[in-house]
């Protein structure tokens, strides 16, 4: 007979308790600090995103110079010596956040947005998550595990907030922490936070939008396989992307110090660039481009030319030194490849919109598991499962082991 | 300037095309296998659903003599000295599955569940899954690691058939390989296979259901804890199965070891005790039981005691020497045990049923996030995306390390 074995059990009951009170007050937390950030964005794009081009020209090296200023200045409140990453707080620095230094980035995030930077919202709540997370761990005096559990829970639940997808935002804040592998023991705190932060946005006004991708009823293997060429296709921009940022960042610090350029003035150059680029460029793809994506959503056939505009556009931005998220540009760019690949397979344009966004999430952040779980919540039926998961597979081994976040490690190898 | 690396995408693009071939054979073969067992079985057990009772009671030793003799005399064929566990084949046996025996679990579990033995469906056709893929694999003479992925491969597209839900099926054969860790190389081959084996039994015309299940459109915070409370109950009960199942294994060893019973007469013998209980305990536990899981999720309130004869009956069927599956079992006891706890708590049953059921498939194989997919490709909308997966993780969770699989290995500890 098998000894039956109480202590397991009551183990794990008082974990499930424990997390069920600590994601619980997490989620509140942060979903509420993510509304804040949230409802400040959107009064200040609004106001800034139909304004004349000679306006928009000049409010891009304004806010990069007020970026740079608010960076360099801001971090020397951070005597804690503690890097400001999430990712790194969970790996190397048992769950520690810098608590001063907590509201730069989302200011800086919407200074970079408002001023027509071309950036994504999701880092700054991640951000908010994970530090909230931590103050709450550290109040709590918990231990180290559970620390750096409270703070992956922090992340999920600003990503939950901030996609409107609960249970793939948690699923994402999860997965994103390494290549390859999904911390099982972090699931139950990141779903409960998710869940709660995703409704206590909501409860705060956040509006989210899901749509509905038209498909044909009956499943269609060839459809299957032209959406796995579209996932392919997706991998590889996501590969251009991650290489591009890369390469910007990598010569504006050659730039910088090379003449010995004081750092404040670097985004303010990349803000010049971007003024200068737009004479050109769309000013559709400053910013977060939503509309654009919501365009190829819903239907309308996207020019191929738009990826590499929103990469160049974000490249300059981030790699200038305007902060700002980095997972916005990744669902504009999937959504604008895939309408376009989708229209020369003579495929509906919204669904390869919609598996073009999913794949490029799977592939530039490595989230495979997550982004099948947002083409589900986001789209449903056969278009957001089916279809979407075969591509983001396809997407996320294309890619290889490259990464929009360079500090994501690799825990098990694709291949 | 990053070095552009053409090797590593090529490398990636080689893999994917492999792999949409071998995984596509591999999925429509097995679809095919799986379809022809299912088929068979509907044959099969549809005659004897309704017999009367003192037919069900000969029916019960004669499938268990049968199943002896069957499983007795029948591996003598297998001359390979290979397993035939798909796990172990995938940890232990660099995929290798014996296959003169290929017949032997999918023909015991057709006279198993005729005759009346409660069991599942799933065993066999993740087994047809796995020993055709491995066949397939070796005719193409694949290398030891290509083998193994074939294999696991094989085994979700049997999932996938049999659960009909083609996602959480992929996901749940790579997740059940070990407790605490997906393997993300094996996912791209898992889905292409799991899709096609799925849409290849849909067109050899094996029925699926999928349930609607009612809940009030606002979030509430209060269900939301309530459904963790049925997923918390509902990984006890898994618990509770997977120990009853464990004991009744030893129980039966034990006697035939004692009196050195011939081994094909102890199915016999329990065959002779699943009859005398069907005196007492309702027929409806027996076989499949699908129709108390269609009950249940149709949202009649069930009695707890199903858990305990529905727990009772399996235990004696398989822990006697009957083959059977292991999954189906866990939807039943799911689906009753989650009606009656929200009965309780003044939930929806039907509710209840649906949660109870990813909750209980969630702890007792060990596979959270297919759980979680499963609730959202059964049920769909907000009781299966959001109060599925918190109840799905807490039951995941409460269960600790056990498994209905003894020889899944531990990847990761859950706490």
């Amino acid at each position: 007979m098998p000894r039956i074995n109480y202590v397991e059990p009551a183990v794990m009951l008082a974990t499930i308790l424990q997390w069920l009170f600590l994601a619980t007050v997490a989620g509140a937390f942060v979903g509420s600090g993510t509304s804040l950030f949230l409802h400040g964005l959107f009064f200040l794009t609004e106001r800034t995103a139909s304004v004349p081009l000679w306006v928009q020209m000049l409010l891009l090296p304004l806010g990069g110079i007020l970026n740079g200023l608010l960076l360099y200045y801001g971090y020397r409140w951070n005597t804690a010596g503690l890097t400001d990453s999430v990712i790194t707080s969970v790996h190397k620095q048992s769950g520690r956040m810098p608590f001063k230094t907590v509201a730069i980035k989302p200011l800086a995030a919407l200074i970079t947005l408002a001023s027509g930077g071309s950036a994504g919202k999701e880092g700054p709540c991640s951000h908010i998550g994970g530090s909230l997370a931590s103050a709450i761990g550290r109040m709590l005096r918990l231990n180290v595990e559970l620390q750096k559990r409270i703070v992956a829970c922090g992340v999920s639940a600003g990503f939950a907030s901030v996609f409107g997808t609960p249970i793939a935002g948690a699923i994402y804040g999860v997965e994103v922490l390494a290549i390859g592998r999904i911390r099982h023991d972090f699931l139950f705190p990141a779903i409960i936070a998710g869940v709660t932060s995703f409704e206590v946005s909501k409860m705060w006004g956040v509006p989210y939008t899901y749509y509905l991708i038209p498909v044909l009823p009956e499943f269609s293997e060839i459809l299957f396989i032209k959406t796995i060429v579209i996932g392919i296709v997706c991998g590889l921009v996501a590969w251009f992307f991650v290489d591009m940022l890369t390469l910007s960042r990598k010569m504006f610090e050659r730039l910088r110090t090379r003449f010995a350029i004081w750092p404040p003035l670097m985004p303010f150059l990349g803000g010049v660039l971007l003024s200068a680029l737009i004479i050109v460029i769309p000013t559709d793809y400053l910013g977060l481009s939503l509309p654009l994506v919501s365009r190829a959503l819903d239907g309308e056939a996207m020019p191929f030319l738009g990826v590499v505009w929103k990469t160049l556009l974000v490249a300059i931005t981030l790699g200038s030194g305007f902060y700002g998220g980095i997972a916005t540009p990744q669902f504009v760019i999937g959504a604008i490849a895939g309408s376009a690949v989708a229209d020369l397979l003579d495929v509906d344009p919204a669904l390869g919109a919609a598996v073009g966004l999913v794949s490029v999430i799977a592939a530039a952040s490595n989230t495979p598991i997550a982004a099948i779980l947002m083409g589900i919540e986001l789209f449903g039926g056969m278009a957001g499962t089916i279809y979407g998961a075969g591509a983001a597979i396809a997407a996320y081994l294309i890619i290889g082991h490259r990464s929009v976040y360079p500090d994501q490690p690799v825990a098990y190898p694709k291949s």
